[in-house]
């Protein structure tokens, strides 16, 4: 059997485009190991009103009850590699569950990012309490509070940058070796940024350091990091974040598709890749800002483009 | 005063971009004649369940809700021109309701479209009931229905082909002077395509005919159309289509950004114009889709580019 389209992945993005395959009557199977991705992790900070952002995530939430439902159409695996038959518009799937190969004509990629873990004491327990990923995805709930930030690139630093303008402190510290100056803040607008980073009042910077551990009672409440000297400093807060740069799943398509310095999946506005019955979406592409809402749209985008493609 | 966002249109797209605004603090003002665009309005077919796309409706309509209550970042007009600003990083917006020009540092256009009327009896009284804009939206609630569609170019063949997949039987009249061949459809995939449609057993094409009549009780049940020859012909139908090419409301900013040949935006990835500071989403960009969550999405990533651009 040769199906119509075989979507990787069901984060936000996977997931829109799956519910959209099924409406449309595709011939399609959706290939992930667990359905709802990190849209549903969210994080509560101590006594802040309910996250806002749930809209989209109720969405997520929704769409993960469909795709339950269609569970003819859901294989719970990952996809090992993608391999272009030659001469043809078809891809072969090899997965991770040791079955049969999957034979489609189209694939939408939209197997996110992987975030980098510290294994430092407390990181598994205040997760998701106090403790998260995604600053931006929280800054309006931050006002008036302490953020701690930890980061290793220029994602850290425009996390750090918003956080301040909610914030009323913000300490951002810079893991080991990753100095302001390869944030790729080179360039005149670069320069700018880097300015404002140093000259928010509420912003303190520390370069070059280590978390050694988190620790909290219901949630977060402090992050323990070594200076470059050895010294150890505790940093009290009201939200900690990691903002360590992600690993985009990229992998199984590596050899057909584009993909940027950073290994994300090059994608046009239409969510093209470039190759021909190759679709990406979500956080595994170039540019995607980790928003679910933003991954919605784009799965449902790549979906559309993909059924294009099929008929 | 000089704005860091203004936000033109408030169908999904710029009602997304507004909330999102709101979240991050930026001093925006949403100009838009009304709240919610096309997407809310909704076609019901007769005898069909609920139309299940309506969770991204709903999502539109809780947007709504929030710009509401943020009444001081929403103008009820219409913007009339864009300008750039000289040799600076702004732009100034002549706006339809006489008052003081707006001035702001960056720009998101999410105008959409506007639909043709036909200006035929029965079509503003069954617009909603049984006759509505977009097939594509309502494509799995056609199964074993007869479909008729009126429209003028490649997107009523699309439709069209779509509708075939799921009803009983579609009816696809083409206005006059519309005819397959100007449906670019050239190169090899354009001519598959137009195999595919003539070889669809169940799918009927009439060119160069008008819809004289839209007639019907509850709902729309039947069109009339004037064939060549100047004969009527009455067509029953459970439910009817316009597939009009839409006009794309890029006229504010046609001298600054980009157009494509039908005048939609040109965007790249993550929703930036060729104009800096400029950015646009939803259907009055290129390829677009004309689908909510598609075009809620990238209202997000226009904004979130934005709001890079702007701090």
């Amino acid at each position: 059997m040769i199906y119509d389209l075989v979507i990787l992945g069901a984060g936000p993005a996977g997931l829109a485009a799956s519910v959209y395959a099924a409406r449309k009557n595709l011939e399609f199977v959706t290939v992930a190991v667990t359905l709802g991705g990190r849209a549903l992790q969210r994080v509560s900070i101590p006594d802040a009103p309910e996250h806002r952002a749930t809209r989209a995530d109720e969405l997520v939430e929704a769409f993960r009850h469909e795709l339950e439902y269609l569970h003819e159409h859901y294989r719970p695996t990952r996809a090992l590699e993608v391999q272009r038959v030659p001469e043809e518009p078809r891809y072969t799937i090899q997965t991770a569950d040791g079955g049969e190969p999957i034979h489609t004509r189209a694939v939408i990629v939209a197997t996110g990012t992987r975030v980098r873990r510290l294994a430092v004491p407390g990181e598994e327990e205040y997760l998701g309490r106090g403790l998260g990923y995604s600053t931006i995805s929280y800054s309006h709930l931050l006002s008036g509070r302490s953020v701690f930030i930890y980061g290793d690139g220029p994602q850290a630093a425009r996390a750090a940058l918003e956080a301040a303008r909610h914030a009323g402190s913000v300490t951002l510290a810079m893991q080991r070796g990753a100095e302001l100056e390869a944030l790729e803040l080179q360039d005149a607008a670069g320069r700018r940024y880097r300015d404002k980073l140093e000259q928010a009042g509420n912003l303190r910077i520390i370069y070059d350091c280590a978390v050694t551990a988190f620790e909290g009672d219901t949630h977060c409440r402090l992050a323990e990091i070594e200076h470059p000297e050895g010294g150890r400093e505790r940093i009290e807060a009201d939200a900690c974040f990691l903002e360590l740069r992600p690993e985009p799943n990229s992998e199984p398509v590596a050899g057909l598709a584009e993909l940027d310095p950073h290994r994300y999946i090059v994608v046009d506005h239409r969510n093209r890749c470039s190759a021909p019955g190759m679709f990406a979406a979500g956080d595994v592409t170039a540019g995607a800002g980790a928003q679910s809402l933003v991954a919605l749209g784009a799965g449902v985008s790549a979906l559309l483009s993909a059924y294009e493609y099929v008929i």
